[in-house]
């Protein structure tokens, strides 16, 4: 049985549980337990200083100054820290800025061009909303076909699944390492070399997987990843998004939104566009400076206690989630969307009901604030640094209690 | 002559004179002179409180919940201000979000789909480098031309010459309203007309004229305009830029980056990309909402004062520079490059001389703090709210002792 007690236990013996503390809200009662740290990671105590600070001691008093001492080089500098730390990337190979979404296109856009005659985008079902919709246009633009492997919205794709759809048409492979639906975690490499073995790219989509599963691009050979900093890197909303780009792959990509930011020399001004060496050629405009401000605290604290420390604190997360919920009455009929093998998951666990669609916005207003993704799951996320057992515990009582009553 | 004394009482006689103390750094003693707000403005004090704030008010607290409470419509709602404030735009014609190039690019590739069977960008040769980088790209992969005008680099594009380009292959036409270089301010109505006889769409950057010089978007008939909100709206490094589509547009233009903040239904998160009704549609990701904290109490404050105030600040500001360089001995060799008639100019005045390059460096340590553009100009950008007269002698009183000396 999950019990109180045995969440105490998991917390007492828990080497990451002191980390806690060093996010706001932590000791707000009024949030009982936040379960959504897969969509908004909360702030550390660090960036609420470092955002204050931003203004009067750098925009404030180095004004333009700070682009030149900086600014310029931070979604390089950024990009080789979080790749250090939570990407297993050599640096000069990830670089920060513009929205997911943008990075996508840009880098869709790139791949499809850099395989000529070649008329295929590999998607799944089940990718995220703006993975999906974005491929349908590039297609559409690119005359390009759409080969959509039906993923199971309780599992993802498996190398088999791929397998039956890929072939010498095959320019681009388009997948979440997590799925943002089932919390399914995709087996990259075996994937990856599966593509590779049909000669075609890979972009690997790792919003829900970055900072709460270890990743490592390189030794992978991913060929492409691309990143948000608001789950798990906690950047706040809508902070800048990153780019992994192989380092020999850099040359031969050309991404079509043509910026000054992302011009060889970009302060000469003059004629015609020539793409910067490295990176830099990926970025198009001034990236969000002030919406990057969050990231290297976060970044730092994940360095200091190890990716191996957040996953393990991840899979005893999800683990007790699952307990909690299998022992709820099987006459209830919730449901467990996420796979059981912690090897196959990620840090959210997904139940099904169809209650929560009702449900959650009472829940908010008690201060237990999973999401809800329709048409009946809520996605319970387990933010390894910042959730404790105890949090979940009783976060999930009162979804209990919720639906005992409905 | 341009004297302190008269600074002094251009000062003592400006109505806005009481504002500059609302900026961060007024009263900085090793800031002799910033004049560099048309690259980066100053911050707000109130945006320094803001975004110390920002973290434990809003996400901290709010945290997820904070998306269906502001954020979510923080894009539109911060549009419809800055249109209303700064734009001459009716509400639901204006969306924050993306960098100034991204949304360029997309509204580029929007305009130019709808008018199919033109073949022909019209764009200057001294518009500003992303707007010329990207329209190379566009053309490259729309298989579309470029017909360029040879603007001044001491003026810009004039009715005369946009005629001579027009023709029945015209797709769109792209223009700065402020040059970035010369500071020229183009004839808006003028121009659009002309374009519109023509059959084209005009899409007008607006970068270095928003909140420093009027803008009536709607009375104009323009159908675009695309501007960054860190030059005189003072959001901050890589604040997010704007968009505004006239309205009778919004159904014609389709834009390439289908992301799910773009969507009709965002949260359902199902098969198939449906464009949002309104100005939604030209969202794509997941904006930067950090980013956009410092730009409400600018706006209030912009607000409050009146864009003509701000108007005739701003000539007085150019013209009390001109009047200065001026009195510099002519065997100096400094060239105004910016126009003399005041209503011919935007809120920046470009001086030229070859040993501005090497001295620039020299006067930013100084604290006199101006920008350099290739190849031998100093731009001289005169923020209405929070330069005085003062400042600006004092300013151009070290450059004028720095060319002495060298």
């Amino acid at each position: 049985m999950a019990s109180l007690a045995e969440a105490e236990e998991l917390d007492a013996h828990d080497p990451l549980a002191s980390r806690r503390e060093l996010f706001v809200g932590s000791d707000d009662p009024s949030i009982v337990a936040y379960l959504d740290g897969n969509s908004l990671g909360r702030p550390l105590r660090a960036s609420a200083t470092r955002l204050a600070s931003f203004v009067p001691d750098a925009w404030g008093s180095r004004l333009i100054r700070g682009w030149d001492e900086e600014w310029f080089d931070l979604p390089l500098a950024l990009g080789d820290r979080i790749g250090a730390v939570t990407l297993g990337a050599a640096p000069g190979q990830v670089a920060v800025g513009d929205s997911t979404t943008v990075l996508l296109y840009k880098l869709i856009r790139a791949a499809v061009d850099a395989r000529p005659g070649r008329r295929e985008i590999v998607v799944d079902t089940d990718n995220f909303p703006t993975d999906r919709y974005l491929v349908e246009g590039i297609a559409a633009e690119r005359g390009l076909a759409l080969r959509w492997i039906e993923s199971d919205t309780r599992g993802g794709v498996t190398p088999l699944q791929l397998e039956a759809v890929l072939s010498d048409q095959t320019a681009l492979v388009l997948l979440s390492h997590v799925a943002y639906r089932s919390g399914f975690l995709a087996d990259v490499p075996a994937l990856t070399t599966l593509a590779h073995g049909a000669g075609a790219l890979v972009l690997w989509d790792v919003c829900h997987s970055v900072a709460s599963v270890p990743i490592e691009l390189d030794d992978w050979g991913v060929d492409i990843a691309v990143g948000c900093t608001y789950k798990y890197l906690n950047g706040g909303p809508g902070s800048p998004a990153f780019v992994y780009v192989r380092r020999d792959l850099h040359e031969q990509l050309v991404q079509p939104i043509q910026g000054w930011m992302g011009h060889a020399a970009p302060f000469e001004m003059g004629p015609g566009y020539a793409p910067a060496p490295g990176m830099r050629r990926f970025l198009s405009g001034t990236p969000s400076i002030v919406g990057m401000q969050a990231l290297p605290d976060m970044v730092d604290l994940i360095d200091e206690v190890g990716m191996p420390a957040i996953r393990t604190k991840s899979e005893t997360l999800t683990r007790f989630a699952i307990e909690a919920v299998d022992d709820w009455p099987a006459s209830w009929g919730v449901e467990v969307a996420t796979p059981r093998e912690p090897g196959h998951r990620g840090s959210h666990v997904t139940i099904e009901h169809p209650a929560f669609e009702r449900i959650t916005a009472e829940l908010w207003r008690r201060g237990v604030i999973p999401d809800f993704r329709a048409p009946r799951g809520m996605r319970v996320g387990l933010s390894p640094l910042s959730t404790s057992h105890v949090e979940l515990f009783n976060g999930l009582e009162i979804v209990k209690q919720m639906l005992v009553r409905r």
